[in-house]
């Protein structure tokens, strides 16, 4: 053996890098799988064959569609968060950010991503042994999410109605991307979210005037 | 033949609304059905025994499951419009009157029927079948949702930012309905429904100025 002792270590890494490389070739297939065939379909073979990987590989890293299917929501959340996040050193100020940003989370709302995590909530909702996991996967991205939005906006959610508000928004993107779902609805959206940005701009500005 | 020539007509009659009853059954039972059991495991026959139909009988009504379920949301949409649109009449005045419909819309989406539709929905993103037809529905149904809403919020929508302040809040209450699919988070839901009536109010008074 040429690297001596080392040469376990030094192969390793690679190793590890490859491995890594799979699970996240099949998360990416698997929400790319649920978003365009529903969950039933979704099975962790039908996603290893998209992925390119072996099953027997696929079951090494995701014993269960269930483990498959939260890890790809995990893992997709936290990469689109983090691009989401990104956003945050452009933008400009006042209404303008606002109306940056609730464009931002219209396309988060529209994207593959929610679009598979619509189709694994609703499995959840008549699947017990998915719903307990789902449950608190939903609560964290929801926090994190809800998080990210609150750094983008520059919003003060001491004052009082901001937090609801942004909650709100949240909430009206869900909706959005809801409505998406069997027919682009883009030109609608748009004017949903601008009529939208203003409201939540004086809000966000007004925020110690009483607004409930 | 006691009632003479006119036997048959009288008999008819009676067998018509037997004929309704058990349709009604049916459309009913169906959306139960799918928002407990899913898409999935909602077919006619499954349908037919929790309503206490016979199977021939049910598919003499609804010859396909996509009959059967397009007829069901169509049906209780239209009920549940029905039931909205009644509450017009004790109506307060002002921002009462926005909380008031806003927390009616919110209960709408809420509903087994808005459960029933999320799965109606999914399942048709990926069936071409049952896509086609629950495009209509859904466009339909959503006109109609708009109309009942303005009634009943008594908006301007000649007003800048109204019409699409009424859309968001029909945007709102679906996202809502989303995030309440697997966990019941109604105290979240009534904050965030008191601030939107707050904006929404300011909107619907304040539509002469521009607001976007």
């Amino acid at each position: 053996m040429r690297f001596g002792g080392r040469s376990t270590e030094i192969l390793r890494e690679p190793q590890q890098d490859r491995s890594r490389a799979t699970r996240q070739r099949l998360l990416e297939a698997a929400i790319e799988c649920i978003a365009e065939q529903g969950f039933a379909g979704s099975t962790v073979a039908v996603v290893a064959e998209r992925a390119g990987v072996s099953r027997g590989a696929a079951q090494h890293h995701f014993p269960t569609r269930e483990d498959l299917v939260t890890s790809a929501v995990e893992y997709v959340s936290a990469q689109r968060l983090a691009v989401l996040r990104s956003h945050a050193v452009d933008l400009p100020v006042g209404l303008a950010r606002t109306r940056e940003v609730v464009t931002l989370i219209g396309r988060m709302y529209t994207s593959p991503l929610f679009r598979a995590a619509i189709n694994v909530w609703v499995a959840a909702s008549s699947d017990e042994r998915l719903r307990e996991r789902v449950i608190g996967l939903e609560a964290q991205v929801g926090r994190e999410s809800h998080r990210v939005v609150v750094e983008l906006l520059g919003a003060d959610e001491s004052r009082p109605g901001v937090r609801e508000a942004v909650q709100a928004t949240l909430d009206l993107g869900r909706g959005l991307g809801l409505a998406n779902l069997l027919s682009d609805d883009g030109r609608r959206r748009r004017r949903v979210l601008d009529q939208w940005a203003a409201m939540l701009a004086e809000t966000l500005a007004d925020g110690d005037r009483p607004t409930a």
